[in-house]
């Protein structure tokens, strides 16, 4: 079968996005390309990064993952395509790419991509990482795109003891966090640890579906990439507690 | 041709539908597939009944929907995968695939999809239902994918001589009913009939396209589903009237 | 290589656009198809053919553009196929195809798309325009689809000196304007011509990426179309700004 590109980034549903499956539609040898999401909130490098760790490994052996959630675009960041042991990824340097590439064992091939002349300063996604994705999918080795090099940003998620991270609120308004469930626990309490101070530390329920809630209930369930998440049943979570993207929380279980 | 998935879900353009088609391309045989759409508001069956029910005979015969509006999942409710005289279904069975499945002729042949281990229980799409549609699109034979069983939800629109309901507001605003237009009518009357109680009867004007009505008036038109939608020219009926999704609606024809 | 056919519409993520994708899908040959966007705002035609205009060349030689921002529908409007050099365009005759078309060299062979008996008078897109982009995707000659006719409607974006228009406001607050840059101005002196009448002309720094600005600066910037637009580092412009959509606007050089 063709080689697979999956595309992620912060571009929503905009030409941006189009023009790039463009880019890859010109490449001369059948490829195939997927939207992973596009839906990356403006220039949210974690949350983008947290996508791809937590996604990356449903996709087919071989794909080739074209990130781009680039506030540093134009800038000397590195534009770099990596080798992983059953992956490619092609993005900016930022921090984006790493969860998922070590989460993978780590990289075993790093090229720095060439800013092509009459490369737009503003979209390297079409310019630079599309061409280099499309190349990668269509065989060519990664050697060949350019020099060595190694990556520098190495973004980790906050994770000590039972403090993670609000790493993303989802279309539902849930507060998805880092933090795994505890086995056993009934309930857990939370506590706001940064970004979040006005906050009141509350007991919240922990159910095994949304539906095994009351409406309206603000629960903890264990999410589709395995942690915890803070929900409202029938509702959000998001509009009921005060917690920003980023913020920092403890999730104590009650047994 | 590879079979073809045609995705509808309430997921927005988020990563659960990119990974959605992960487990697709994931499929060891080609496969093609295609957005219908996930901008089902969240968790409103209903609606989505109503788009998969007027969409699905725009896709090619053979074509297998794979539905997810799923707000109970991993409770009770069952999961199938259904035959149909031109089409496969797949998805909760909870009304979601009812009025699609009647549509054609009613269900041929229905399995339950048994859960597989490790499956999560808040994204049986990815776990559950991706993978059933694509295997129903590689060619395997649905009594393969689980035991016999029956649809047991069997959803129905509201449709009482010409009372009937508001079962989408769409992109541009418009009221879309499930009421079919009466030939000769040159207006109609409208009166919500619950769910908007405050609404005052009013009469507006029927025109053949949104072209043929004055800017800023309110008129009823026949949608791209056959049936009447109130629509305000270059603007929102939504924003007009305070009928809400769901909402009874009369609506007479004035002759 | 199946011809390609590429969607441009204002119908968002909704089932119109989906439809649209089951129509080619139903086509007896393979094709393949591409989303360019979905997300011009309602009715916005001169946005659709800005965007339209900017976006067409990254695509494969020989791709059908399927684009449907159309007011009009169901009106006297025609509906028309084109080929030009290297592309086709399919969609309603009202300015939408026009500045691409004139790019790509003039229009070489126009048809009049004829309505198909049961078509539905608000969904041309479906019923109209699909089928005969999937034709032309599938390699039947454009004079089959209709008989001959010309364009009518040869829509312009304003350009006088430095006077030009805001062309389209994108999912990052930027504001794109048909403007060309200046070869070294290091500032632009911005004045509302037309549409935003109590804003004061202010002076902006030029540069050349978004990240060499200060945070929260307003900047001028080259973007991806080569024109300058207005953007704010790490937020909108247009938040910032009182500058509609069509807005004229002067973007005097300071060097």
């Amino acid at each position: 079968m063709p080689g697979l590109v999956v595309l992620l980034s912060d571009f929503g549903q905009s030409e941006y996005a189009g023009v790039m499956r463009g880019v890859l539609a010109r490449y001369p040898q059948p490829l195939r390309w997927c939207d992973l999401t596009h839906e990356v909130p403006p220039q949210a490098v974690r949350t983008g990064a947290w996508i791809l760790l937590t996604s990356y490994r449903f996709f087919p052996e071989g794909s080739v993952f074209l990130a781009v959630v680039d506030p540093g675009v134009g800038t000397e960041r590195q534009a770099v395509a990596v080798r992983t042991r059953r992956y490619f990824f092609v993005g900016p340097d930022n921090g984006l790419l790493w969860p998922a590439i070590a989460d993978d064992g780590g990289p075993l091939e790093v090229v720095a991509l060439p800013i092509p002349p009459g490369a737009s300063q503003t979209f390297h996604g079409r310019d630079l990482f599309a061409p280099a994705a499309a190349r990668l999918a269509g065989g060519e080795p990664l050697a060949l795109l350019g020099p060595r090099t190694t990556v520098w940003e190495r973004l980790t998620f906050h994770l000590q003891g039972r403090e993670g991270e609000v790493v993303q609120i989802d279309r539902f308004g849930n507060l998805v966090t880092n933090l795994p469930p505890v086995p056993g626990a009934r309930a857990y309490r939370f506590h706001a640890a940064g970004g979040a101070e006005g906050l009141q530390p509350e007991e919240v329920r922990y159910v095994t579906t949304y539906g095994a809630g009351r409406p309206e209930e603000l629960v903890a369930v264990t999410g589709s990439a395995g942690t915890l998440e803070l929900a409202v049943v029938g509702g959000s979570a998001a509009e009921r507690l005060p917690i920003p993207l980023g913020c920092r929380l403890r999730l104590d279980p009650v047994t």
